[in-house]
């Protein structure tokens, strides 16, 4: 569908406007291997103005608006399924840090990693610890309500947001939320926003609570001898007094793609990393024997604790696994990363269905997970041109979403629905799928804000 | 206003239908000195199927549904100012604990300290840690988004809120959330629900994630020379990497009452009082000391420090400044509990300006506060009778919230709007409102659901 966007002209915007195939072709997609789609023209936003001015001439028109920010979304979040205009917020990337106040106010094209080492140098961080972090966005985050890694203790973006300014599908730029640390105010429309995946407005500016950098970490290392003890081992921690910085999980193949890229030398078996964050070495040591015995209880192989260097290296290794992964067979790669999220006493259950289900399916499928939250991502290898081996991967990813709703579990942890899954937002929300529907086009009347996103067809 | 009211003997509820002149003029009122409004008719709710059957009922005939659970609020938030019917939810009292997966599932009617108590045996507790926590109920605090002193550390109720069930005002009843630690997948709804104070439905379900109780606690207890140093020390402390537990403003009129009530001994001046949460002693000594720095850079004249014991005894004291304070003036009360929150960088401004003000007003008004949230609430003392007195208390309040707008704060940190806090939602949130008044009327396009709250008029 192609939509006439020569208007876009005679807006005075402080942006550019690029209408040249190879721009449209950058943003016809994102990282996921949904299928692109060529917006008509992209808009690279200077300023909430622009986006403002942008958003009424098209409703007025009734041409479709996908914004973006990093475009490092895996769910096809920001592909302009239904061309028309790709708004860029990324060129937005302005920073205030308020350090007495806990809070930075950030653009949305803001880096994660930038972001965090701006705030390094003020003892505080914005804490979700997403692992895409080196290009994962502010804007992206809020939109997908993204996470990772540390959300176990600190919470989702969505918990460290307390205003947002907002551009409503008419071009009104309203202001959602307060920046202090909490109200009871009236709605909570910020939250509202948080998570709608730029279907319901456009964020351009976010005031984030921060926490401040953790005195003294430690981690611990474990192996287990089935993937179900090393569930165990996570559901223990997380009935204990105590909540770790970050507890992940890694299967065996997770941990073989470890050792060959990062010559870790680790048992191939179920691993789980703990990170154990304190003010003193006396109270992480502490914590450090409450793992070792959840650990123990779960009758783990090895234990072994690492320093604070070592931990760092740990966690580069854990991000190296996606891109072995890609690597695992010559003529394959990561189909897609699934993302579910079950009650954590049912994740020693859920990470023996996904093996069962890959194996089933014929499907090699590592398995990793910021355990703590019950959250598990699978990543299905499958030769993208094999009609066949990509449908057993879909399969896989349809089977896994469908028993992790069973268990009282989510579709998405951390990705968002975009278009990947829209299909089971009726099954994971039945009635409430209609309440989504009724804001949608309360906010949106005219449709014109990412069309075809998070929710389902009908 | 009175409403016909006989076709609720038609409906066959699990609850009773009570009509009597005593039972209305007991649900007229809440704990606040807003003017009374009988309902024609008291619903006590015993499911979910009742609240359901009550709202189809009522939303047919236009007639209004004001929800209560415990009516402990004091921004007059369940007064039936519009008559119809009082839907009181208070009879709906069950817990479920899943402490493996640090869940609570509880009804409406669960009282905050009694839901802790169950909960205490599982070493788990549900953290905001309200003030009226002997009364207030788990319905009443996702209505108003409650909190009090430990949101420093664990955030409001809304951090706590996984998945609500809830009834809208056709009856319709759904699941907003999922009962899980994180979840992506849609619009978050149930945040939309937290804090609209029974304006967009009815909750009858929640799903509260829980906190490990704290293996170790310590407090301190500082004097300051003035309320502006206290204020200072407030912010030193969170402006270093600790975040306490709980960190309490006393201005030196509280001080007094404390004194009063409990033999308390303290000198008459400004007080902070810092509680810290650990997992080691070793670690709490360590934030003492921070904490001992920050006093100490804030010129405190005392600063002692408080054993687990000791601590329970120094908050049940200033639980009592409160009914000290009613009893302050013979022939005097406390017109109202004020509650503005400001960015705490400015918690010092507040502090003294709060004094100022009354003193301009000739009133006398301790004032405490969540200072670490920048939190303040200040109590008018005056004799309700007292049309002129009462009015300047009135004064008060208004010049606080607008100075507290002014600053960035929030006219409501805890209460919620309610009827009291409605005439300044326009200057708050400005256009945000009239996107509020749109989604209520998504919601509740008869209007019925607690007519007058909130939404200021038009």
């Amino acid at each position: 569908m192609t939509h006439d966007v020569a208007f876009l002209d005679a807006l005075s915007l402080d942006g550019r406007v690029e209408t040249d195939r190879e721009t449209l072709e950058a943003y016809s997609h994102d990282e996921s291997p949904h299928p692109p789609s060529l917006p008509d023209a992209v808009v690279h936003a200077a300023s909430t103005d622009d986006v403002s001015a942008v958003l009424a001439a098209c409703e007025e028109r009734g041409v479709p608006v996908t914004p973006r920010s990093g475009g490092s979304s895996i769910e096809g979040n920001p592909i302009p399924t239904a061309g028309g205009v790709l708004l860029d917020t990324f060129p937005m990337d302005d920073v205030e840090v308020h350090a007495a106040d806990r809070l930075a106010i950030a653009e949305p094209g803001v880096v994660y990693d930038d972001l965090n080492d701006v705030l390094a140098e003020y003892g505080l961080r914005f804490a979700p610890g997403i692992a895409a972090g080196d290009r994962a966005t502010v804007g992206g985050m809020v939109a997908n309500d993204a996470s990772g890694l540390n959300a176990v203790k600190y919470g989702v973006t969505g918990d460290h947001v307390r205003r947002l300014t907002v551009v409503l599908a008419d071009g009104r730029v309203l202001r959602f939320g307060r920046d202090v640390a909490k109200s009871a105010s009236g709605y909570r429309l910020k939250d509202l926003l948080v998570g709608s995946e730029g279907t319901l407005g456009v964020v351009t500016e976010v005031a984030l609570s921060l926490e401040p950098v953790p005195k003294t970490r430690r981690a611990a290392l474990a192996a287990f001898p089935t993937r179900g003890a090393a569930g165990e081992a996570v559901a223990h921690v997380m009935a204990s007094r105590l909540t770790p910085g970050a507890i992940e999980y890694l299967d065996a193949d997770a941990v073989a793609l470890l050792n060959e890229t990062n010559d870790a030398g680790l048992p191939e078996a179920p691993h789980v990393l703990v990170e154990l964050h304190g003010t003193t070495d006396a109270g992480v040591e502490t914590d450090l024997d409450v793992v070792r015995d959840a650990c123990t209880d779960a009758e783990c192989e090895s234990f072994e604790t690492a320093s604070e260097t070592e931990i760092d290296r740990l966690w580069a290794a854990r991000r190296d696994v996606y891109p072995a992964a890609c690597d695992y067979r010559e003529d394959a790669t990561v189909a897609f990363i699934g993302d579910v999220v079950v009650p954590v006493s049912r994740y020693p259950e859920i990470v023996e269905r996904a093996a069962a289900l890959a194996d089933d399916l014929g499907i090699a499928a590592p398995c990793v997970g910021h355990a703590g939250d019950g959250n598990l991502h699978f990543l299905p290898i499958a030769d993208l041109d094999d009609e066949d081996e990509f449908g057993r991967a879909m399969e896989l990813n349809d089977r896994m979403v469908r028993a992790a709703i069973e268990m009282g579990g989510t579709s998405t942890g951390e990705h968002g629905v975009g278009v990947g899954k829209r299909e089971f937002m009726r099954e994971e929300h039945d009635g409430a799928v209609d309440v989504m529907r009724d804001l949608k086009e309360t906010l949106d009347p005219a449709g014109i804000l990412n069309p075809g996103k998070v929710l389902p067809e009908e």
